[in-house]
């Protein structure tokens, strides 16, 4: 089956600091040229790590997300900056966020976060054998962080109290190699 | 630490079909009165359900998502309606989208898919002991059902071929139980 929805005209309803909004309107393949709206919020994509510290503890934060008016528990993540690659990324955000320089790091996945509406991709990495590096928070950002072992950070997941998406992926996904 | 960003002034660029964008100037705690900008996408939530037939097989959809501009594999979900319980909203989903009802139903999660910049959540459930029921895919969806086994699942989600967030937390939670 032709699943590829054609644009047809493509508008910038917003540009923004970190999203920009658009509005498509694409042809519908194989509706004899029915068209339909897609609301996309583009986003330039982001990094998460789970760091495994010297006790094979798991690093997690406390952090206030806005949108949500909670305080969240996420691994440590951050935007991608203009041609930073995802890498390089994930170096600066964890000692920036948590103080520790991974001594190795490995990708477990690349995740689109909500494909209906958003492009926006976070590439996941496990990080090992940290070394201890310099805390940098963003001025605008106000974290806690806090550590636990991967089974605590599993029941963690299925008594509910972490509901982040990238974080739930990325701690079931490393789960295998620790 | 207080964490807690105060609302200072909150302006709607945009409201849409399925999501409103809006723009809130907030109060960073115990920062002399500093403040920053939130750009917030408002969504209505959504539900998905990893289904598991008969076979004891996982029910997969193939669907071009504009905003990736790709063909991705997810299980099957959908936006809640107006005021529609997340339970309901599974049972109309699942039935419309590949024509099977559940027999009984089971919450996994709930999961925030990028709380950085959304409020959307997704209710994350297990359905078995299908029954055959009515498809009645939306007029503008184009899906493939494929059917795998979990270890299949697992295998797609290590291999990079599954890369959609709520797919995988749904996969990796329901894995416990089947």
């Amino acid at each position: 089956m032709d699943m590829i929805e054609k644009t047809l005209c493509s508008e910038y309803i917003y540009k923004g600091r970190i999203l920009n909004l658009r509005k498509d309107k694409v042809e519908i393949p194989d509706a004899n040229g029915k068209t339909s709206t897609r609301e996309i919020v583009e986003h330039k994509g982001a990094v998460a790590i789970v760091a495994i510290d010297m006790d094979g503890r798991i690093i997690l934060e406390k952090q206030f997300r806005k949108p949500a008016e909670d305080i969240l528990i996420e691994i440590p993540a951050g935007k991608l900056e203009e041609n930073e690659k995802p890498e390089c990324c994930a170096y600066r955000e964890l000692e920036e966020e948590t103080g520790f320089i991974p001594g190795s790091l490995k990708h477990l996945t690349t995740i689109y976060t909500s494909p209906g509406f958003t492009n926006e991709v976070i590439y996941v990495f496990m990080a090992t054998n940290l070394t201890t590096g310099k805390l940098n928070p963003d001025e605008d950002e106000r974290i806690d962080l806090i550590y636990v072992t991967p089974d605590e950070a599993v029941a963690m997941i299925n008594r509910g109290e972490i509901r982040d998406a990238k974080t739930i992926v990325g701690i079931l996904t490393a789960k295998q190699f620790i």
